[in-house]
Protein backbone atom coordinates (compact mmCIF):
# COMPACT_ATOMS: atom_id res chain seq x y z
CA UNK A 1 0.00 0.00 0.00
CA UNK A 2 1.15 3.39 -0.69
CA UNK A 3 -0.83 6.51 -0.40
CA UNK A 4 -0.27 10.42 -1.82
CA UNK A 5 0.14 12.98 1.12
CA UNK A 6 -0.61 16.63 0.88
CA UNK A 7 -0.63 19.76 3.29
CA UNK A 8 -1.81 23.29 2.86
CA UNK A 9 -2.61 26.08 5.06
CA UNK A 10 -4.99 28.57 4.96
CA UNK A 11 -5.98 31.81 5.88
CA UNK A 12 -10.10 31.47 6.26
CA UNK A 13 -12.77 30.55 9.04
CA UNK A 14 -12.48 27.20 9.50
CA UNK A 15 -15.86 26.44 8.94
CA UNK A 16 -15.59 28.13 5.41
CA UNK A 17 -12.87 25.77 4.46
CA UNK A 18 -15.31 22.69 6.04
CA UNK A 19 -17.88 23.79 3.72
CA UNK A 20 -15.94 23.89 0.33
CA UNK A 21 -14.99 20.03 1.13
CA UNK A 22 -18.83 19.26 2.07
CA UNK A 23 -20.92 21.08 -0.02
CA UNK A 24 -21.89 20.65 -4.26
CA UNK A 25 -21.14 24.06 -4.52
CA UNK A 26 -17.72 24.41 -2.37
CA UNK A 27 -16.48 21.36 -4.37
CA UNK A 28 -17.58 23.00 -7.56
CA UNK A 29 -15.44 25.79 -7.00
CA UNK A 30 -12.08 24.31 -6.91
CA UNK A 31 -12.24 20.54 -8.39
CA UNK A 32 -14.82 20.58 -10.87
CA UNK A 33 -17.19 22.60 -11.84
CA UNK A 34 -19.23 19.40 -12.43
CA UNK A 35 -20.31 17.98 -9.40
CA UNK A 36 -23.29 16.49 -8.77
CA UNK A 37 -24.91 13.84 -6.13
CA UNK A 38 -25.71 13.72 -2.35
CA UNK A 39 -22.58 15.36 0.22
CA UNK A 40 -24.49 13.78 3.04
CA UNK A 41 -22.79 11.07 4.98
CA UNK A 42 -24.01 7.40 3.43
CA UNK A 43 -24.29 9.58 -0.04
CA UNK A 44 -22.31 9.85 -3.08
CA UNK A 45 -20.95 12.90 -4.99
CA UNK A 46 -20.53 12.43 -8.62
CA UNK A 47 -17.39 14.65 -10.10
CA UNK A 48 -16.97 14.96 -13.62
CA UNK A 49 -14.30 16.13 -15.46
CA UNK A 50 -14.68 17.54 -19.10
CA UNK A 51 -12.06 18.73 -21.83
CA UNK A 52 -13.39 20.60 -25.31
CA UNK A 53 -16.66 20.40 -23.75
CA UNK A 54 -16.82 16.31 -24.08
CA UNK A 55 -16.82 14.46 -20.64
CA UNK A 56 -14.08 12.53 -20.03
CA UNK A 57 -14.03 10.58 -17.24
CA UNK A 58 -14.48 11.21 -13.68
CA UNK A 59 -14.92 9.84 -9.84
CA UNK A 60 -18.08 8.58 -7.54
CA UNK A 61 -16.83 9.37 -4.13
CA UNK A 62 -19.29 7.78 -1.30
CA UNK A 63 -19.65 9.97 1.94
CA UNK A 64 -18.44 7.81 4.37
CA UNK A 65 -17.71 9.95 7.58
CA UNK A 66 -18.27 13.94 7.93
CA UNK A 67 -17.06 15.54 11.78
CA UNK A 68 -17.39 19.43 11.29
CA UNK A 69 -14.64 21.15 11.41
CA UNK A 70 -11.99 18.42 11.86
CA UNK A 71 -12.47 15.40 9.39
CA UNK A 72 -13.91 14.72 5.93
CA UNK A 73 -13.91 10.79 4.78
CA UNK A 74 -14.62 9.85 1.32
CA UNK A 75 -14.88 6.19 -0.51
CA UNK A 76 -14.09 5.87 -4.35
CA UNK A 77 -17.01 3.91 -5.50
CA UNK A 78 -16.35 4.46 -9.31
CA UNK A 79 -14.11 5.75 -11.31
CA UNK A 80 -10.50 4.49 -12.44
CA UNK A 81 -9.85 0.82 -11.66
CA UNK A 82 -6.90 2.28 -9.69
CA UNK A 83 -9.17 4.75 -7.62
CA UNK A 84 -11.82 1.87 -6.56
CA UNK A 85 -11.98 0.96 -2.73
CA UNK A 86 -9.30 3.63 -2.41
CA UNK A 87 -9.78 6.18 0.17
CA UNK A 88 -9.53 10.20 0.91
CA UNK A 89 -9.02 11.74 4.16
CA UNK A 90 -9.01 15.56 4.59
CA UNK A 91 -8.19 16.29 8.28
CA UNK A 92 -8.30 20.03 9.07
CA UNK A 93 -7.37 22.05 12.60
CA UNK A 94 -6.61 25.64 13.17
CA UNK A 95 -2.91 26.75 13.75
CA UNK A 96 -2.47 30.41 14.25
CA UNK A 97 -3.67 32.48 11.31
CA UNK A 98 -3.70 29.75 9.43
CA UNK A 99 -6.29 26.10 8.60
CA UNK A 100 -4.12 23.26 8.28
CA UNK A 101 -5.99 20.75 5.86
CA UNK A 102 -3.72 17.53 6.00
CA UNK A 103 -4.76 14.96 2.79
CA UNK A 104 -4.29 11.38 2.46
CA UNK A 105 -5.37 9.38 -0.40
CA UNK A 106 -4.69 5.87 0.69
CA UNK A 107 -5.18 2.64 -0.60
CA UNK A 108 -3.00 2.54 -3.70
CA UNK A 109 -1.81 -0.84 -4.67
CA UNK A 110 0.86 -0.27 -6.81
CA UNK A 111 3.11 2.89 -7.10
CA UNK A 112 1.93 3.00 -10.84
CA UNK A 113 2.74 6.39 -13.42
CA UNK A 114 -0.85 7.37 -12.73
CA UNK A 115 -0.28 7.71 -8.94
CA UNK A 116 2.56 10.12 -9.46
CA UNK A 117 0.50 12.03 -11.93
CA UNK A 118 -2.59 11.68 -9.37
CA UNK A 119 -0.22 13.34 -6.53
CA UNK A 120 0.75 15.95 -8.52
CA UNK A 121 -2.78 17.02 -9.73
CA UNK A 122 -3.80 16.92 -6.12
CA UNK A 123 -1.79 19.55 -4.97
CA UNK A 124 -2.41 21.65 -7.85
CA UNK A 125 -6.26 21.35 -7.06
CA UNK A 126 -5.37 21.70 -3.22
CA UNK A 127 -3.86 25.22 -4.67
CA UNK A 128 -6.99 26.00 -6.39
CA UNK A 129 -8.64 25.55 -2.76
CA UNK A 130 -6.66 27.81 -1.12
CA UNK A 131 -6.86 30.24 -3.38
CA UNK A 132 -10.44 29.51 -3.44
CA UNK A 133 -10.84 30.41 -0.16
CA UNK A 134 -8.26 33.21 0.28
CA UNK A 135 -9.18 35.48 -3.34
CA UNK A 136 -12.70 33.86 -3.92
CA UNK A 137 -11.38 32.21 -6.83
CA UNK A 138 -10.24 28.70 -7.46
CA UNK A 139 -9.28 26.85 -10.37
CA UNK A 140 -11.53 23.99 -10.87
CA UNK A 141 -11.55 21.83 -14.24
CA UNK A 142 -12.27 22.76 -16.79
CA UNK A 143 -10.36 25.75 -16.16
CA UNK A 144 -7.53 24.27 -13.89
CA UNK A 145 -3.72 24.08 -14.40
CA UNK A 146 -2.27 21.19 -16.33
CA UNK A 147 0.58 19.55 -15.34
CA UNK A 148 1.40 16.87 -18.35
CA UNK A 149 0.42 15.18 -21.04
CA UNK A 150 -2.63 13.24 -19.27
CA UNK A 151 -3.79 17.10 -18.16
CA UNK B 1 9.03 3.20 4.30
CA UNK B 2 6.32 5.70 2.51
CA UNK B 3 7.42 8.05 -0.62
CA UNK B 4 6.42 11.20 -1.97
CA UNK B 5 5.57 10.71 -5.86
CA UNK B 6 4.70 13.11 -8.83
CA UNK B 7 4.51 13.81 -12.28
CA UNK B 8 5.02 16.33 -14.71
CA UNK B 9 5.25 17.09 -18.10
CA UNK B 10 7.26 19.94 -20.14
CA UNK B 11 7.29 21.13 -23.55
CA UNK B 12 10.66 21.89 -23.94
CA UNK B 13 13.80 20.28 -25.36
CA UNK B 14 14.88 16.85 -23.22
CA UNK B 15 18.45 17.93 -23.18
CA UNK B 16 17.11 21.35 -21.63
CA UNK B 17 15.43 19.34 -18.93
CA UNK B 18 18.33 17.27 -18.05
CA UNK B 19 20.50 20.50 -17.93
CA UNK B 20 17.69 22.26 -15.28
CA UNK B 21 18.46 19.44 -13.04
CA UNK B 22 21.88 18.70 -13.67
CA UNK B 23 23.60 22.01 -13.64
CA UNK B 24 23.98 25.32 -11.03
CA UNK B 25 22.32 27.69 -12.84
CA UNK B 26 19.38 25.25 -14.05
CA UNK B 27 18.49 24.09 -10.38
CA UNK B 28 18.89 27.80 -9.45
CA UNK B 29 16.04 28.90 -12.01
CA UNK B 30 13.61 26.63 -10.39
CA UNK B 31 14.68 25.41 -7.07
CA UNK B 32 16.17 27.82 -4.62
CA UNK B 33 18.53 31.20 -6.18
CA UNK B 34 20.96 30.27 -3.50
CA UNK B 35 22.52 26.84 -5.50
CA UNK B 36 26.36 25.64 -4.55
CA UNK B 37 28.51 23.46 -5.05
CA UNK B 38 29.27 20.39 -7.16
CA UNK B 39 27.22 18.86 -9.36
CA UNK B 40 29.01 16.00 -10.75
CA UNK B 41 28.81 12.68 -10.13
CA UNK B 42 29.91 12.45 -6.21
CA UNK B 43 29.80 15.72 -5.80
CA UNK B 44 27.69 17.87 -3.33
CA UNK B 45 25.27 20.04 -3.80
CA UNK B 46 24.38 22.65 -1.40
CA UNK B 47 20.68 24.18 -1.66
CA UNK B 48 20.05 27.32 0.48
CA UNK B 49 16.71 28.52 2.01
CA UNK B 50 16.21 32.32 2.70
CA UNK B 51 13.37 34.55 4.11
CA UNK B 52 13.01 37.97 4.99
CA UNK B 53 17.70 38.16 3.86
CA UNK B 54 17.92 35.02 6.13
CA UNK B 55 19.13 31.93 6.11
CA UNK B 56 16.46 29.31 7.63
CA UNK B 57 17.62 26.06 6.17
CA UNK B 58 18.71 23.72 3.44
CA UNK B 59 19.64 20.71 2.05
CA UNK B 60 23.06 19.04 0.98
CA UNK B 61 22.28 16.17 -1.99
CA UNK B 62 25.37 14.14 -3.26
CA UNK B 63 24.69 13.39 -6.71
CA UNK B 64 24.98 9.38 -6.77
CA UNK B 65 23.82 9.07 -10.61
CA UNK B 66 23.53 10.89 -13.79
CA UNK B 67 22.29 9.45 -17.11
CA UNK B 68 22.47 11.88 -19.72
CA UNK B 69 18.57 12.67 -20.78
CA UNK B 70 17.18 9.56 -18.63
CA UNK B 71 18.22 9.80 -14.58
CA UNK B 72 19.45 11.85 -11.80
CA UNK B 73 19.78 10.67 -8.30
CA UNK B 74 20.68 12.41 -5.06
CA UNK B 75 20.76 11.27 -1.99
CA UNK B 76 20.16 13.90 1.26
CA UNK B 77 23.75 14.00 3.27
CA UNK B 78 22.40 16.99 5.31
CA UNK B 79 19.43 18.77 5.94
CA UNK B 80 16.33 17.93 8.12
CA UNK B 81 16.91 15.00 10.11
CA UNK B 82 13.67 13.25 8.21
CA UNK B 83 15.81 13.92 5.12
CA UNK B 84 18.94 12.50 6.13
CA UNK B 85 19.24 9.41 3.62
CA UNK B 86 16.32 9.97 1.88
CA UNK B 87 16.50 9.78 -2.02
CA UNK B 88 15.44 11.43 -4.51
CA UNK B 89 15.42 10.27 -8.06
CA UNK B 90 14.51 11.92 -11.08
CA UNK B 91 13.55 9.86 -14.41
CA UNK B 92 12.77 11.33 -17.86
CA UNK B 93 11.51 9.84 -21.10
CA UNK B 94 10.41 11.69 -24.08
CA UNK B 95 6.50 11.34 -24.78
CA UNK B 96 4.90 13.14 -27.97
CA UNK B 97 5.89 16.66 -27.39
CA UNK B 98 6.35 16.13 -23.77
CA UNK B 99 8.96 15.18 -21.80
CA UNK B 100 7.56 13.27 -18.53
CA UNK B 101 9.49 13.92 -15.42
CA UNK B 102 9.17 11.06 -13.05
CA UNK B 103 9.78 12.11 -9.40
CA UNK B 104 10.20 10.26 -6.32
CA UNK B 105 11.50 11.37 -2.71
CA UNK B 106 12.08 7.76 -1.56
CA UNK B 107 12.83 6.49 1.87
CA UNK B 108 11.07 8.54 4.36
CA UNK B 109 10.82 6.60 8.02
CA UNK B 110 7.22 8.01 8.71
CA UNK B 111 4.49 9.79 7.43
CA UNK B 112 4.93 12.66 9.13
CA UNK B 113 3.07 16.27 9.07
CA UNK B 114 6.28 17.05 7.56
CA UNK B 115 6.18 14.41 5.01
CA UNK B 116 2.80 16.17 4.14
CA UNK B 117 4.30 19.34 3.63
CA UNK B 118 7.32 18.28 1.50
CA UNK B 119 4.87 16.34 -1.17
CA UNK B 120 2.91 19.54 -1.64
CA UNK B 121 5.95 21.84 -1.96
CA UNK B 122 8.29 19.48 -4.29
CA UNK B 123 4.95 19.65 -6.60
CA UNK B 124 4.64 23.31 -6.18
CA UNK B 125 8.36 23.47 -7.37
CA UNK B 126 7.96 20.74 -10.08
CA UNK B 127 5.56 23.67 -11.21
CA UNK B 128 8.47 26.04 -10.97
CA UNK B 129 10.61 23.67 -13.09
CA UNK B 130 8.26 23.22 -16.03
CA UNK B 131 7.31 26.91 -15.67
CA UNK B 132 10.71 27.55 -16.28
CA UNK B 133 11.32 25.72 -19.10
CA UNK B 134 8.40 26.47 -20.89
CA UNK B 135 8.05 30.48 -20.49
CA UNK B 136 11.86 31.00 -19.42
CA UNK B 137 10.92 31.89 -15.79
CA UNK B 138 10.39 29.69 -12.94
CA UNK B 139 9.84 30.50 -9.11
CA UNK B 140 12.61 29.32 -7.29
CA UNK B 141 13.03 30.36 -3.44
CA UNK B 142 12.87 33.13 -2.10
CA UNK B 143 10.04 33.57 -4.65
CA UNK B 144 8.65 30.71 -4.36
CA UNK B 145 4.77 30.19 -4.08
CA UNK B 146 4.07 29.70 -0.21
CA UNK B 147 1.50 26.64 0.43
CA UNK B 148 1.41 27.01 4.87
CA UNK B 149 2.15 28.09 7.99
CA UNK B 150 5.74 26.38 6.96
CA UNK B 151 5.97 28.14 4.01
Amino acid sequence: MVDILHKVGIKAPLDEVYKALTTRDGLAGWWTTDTQGDSAVGGVLRFRFHASGVEVGGFDMKVLALQPATQVLWEAVDGPAEWIGTRISWELKQDGEHVIVLFKHQGWKEPVEFMHHCSTKWAVFLMSLKSLLETGKGAPSPDDVKIDNWN
